[in-house]
């Protein structure tokens, strides 16, 4: 089968992303946020938009999902960083991180549900500050999924 | 700490994505991409575009990365599907699914680095048709990790 041509130069500008809901917690400062994934940081709430809900059906707690989020903090212009913001650290491509800062500042968060009721989810250990845009929700398909 | 009220019907618009490359495989035919994850679908190349090169130093080939893609087909008004379009199972909201077909059609892909190649990257195994817009990559940072 033939591949098809593409040139990234030739490349398309992209539908608008719609926010179906915001992170609700008591995370308020991004520097409170820690560098890794850490467990520490209790609980927060997926408030879904009333248009979206319909889409929860199926999703119980005791389950982990994938939660991507818009963090729109981030510095879309940087491309290089200190690994953790620490200079100590070699500076990385930030495509090897997970720095905020990245052209697409898109959060992946592997959380808990531990409980749903109607259009809220509540999670345990989210590393993202309250009022942060919520993206999308994927189940875990398998022990090692992405 | 007090928690930040925040309603979902308060949500503000979201800075445009920019694609920073495209997917180029022999898988040009949607129907042919599997409905689950499949080890048997080859290698792919990432085509970075030039301004977004820079972001990928520090990674390497055999690691796994997670990559983030458009899936510029689905359907964005669906909220409730058939898994694997298959009739036969009950329907379910789009959350608790990896259908394609969701209000933001972000693609996951977690899969292993091949080879890298100045602004280009093998990867085996990517479940998305030849064009897709790639939106961000990041690095797995533990077997379970998301």
């Amino acid at each position: 089968m033939p591949i098809r041509a593409h040139t990234p130069r030739m490349l398309h500008p992209i539908e608008e992303l719609r926010p179906i809901g915001v992170v609700q917690s008591s995370l308020t400062d991004p520097t409170d946020a820690p560098k890794q994934v850490d467990d520490q940081i209790g609980i927060a709430w997926l408030m879904l938009s009333d248009d979206y809900s319909a889409g929860l059906q199926g999703l119980a707690p005791g389950q982990d999902i994938i939660l991507l989020t818009w963090l729109d903090r981030g510095n879309r212009a940087v491309l290089s960083v200190h690994p953790q913001g620490d200079p100590a650290n070699p500076e990385r491509g930030v495509f090897a991180t997970r720095s905020p800062n990245r052209p697409n500042p898109i959060g992946l968060h592997r959380v808990p549900i531990v409980a749903i009721d109607d259009d809220r989810i509540c999670v345990l250990g989210l590393d993202a500050v309250s009022g942060t845009p919520i993206l999308d929700i994927k189940p875990v398909l398998s022990p090692s999924d992405a």
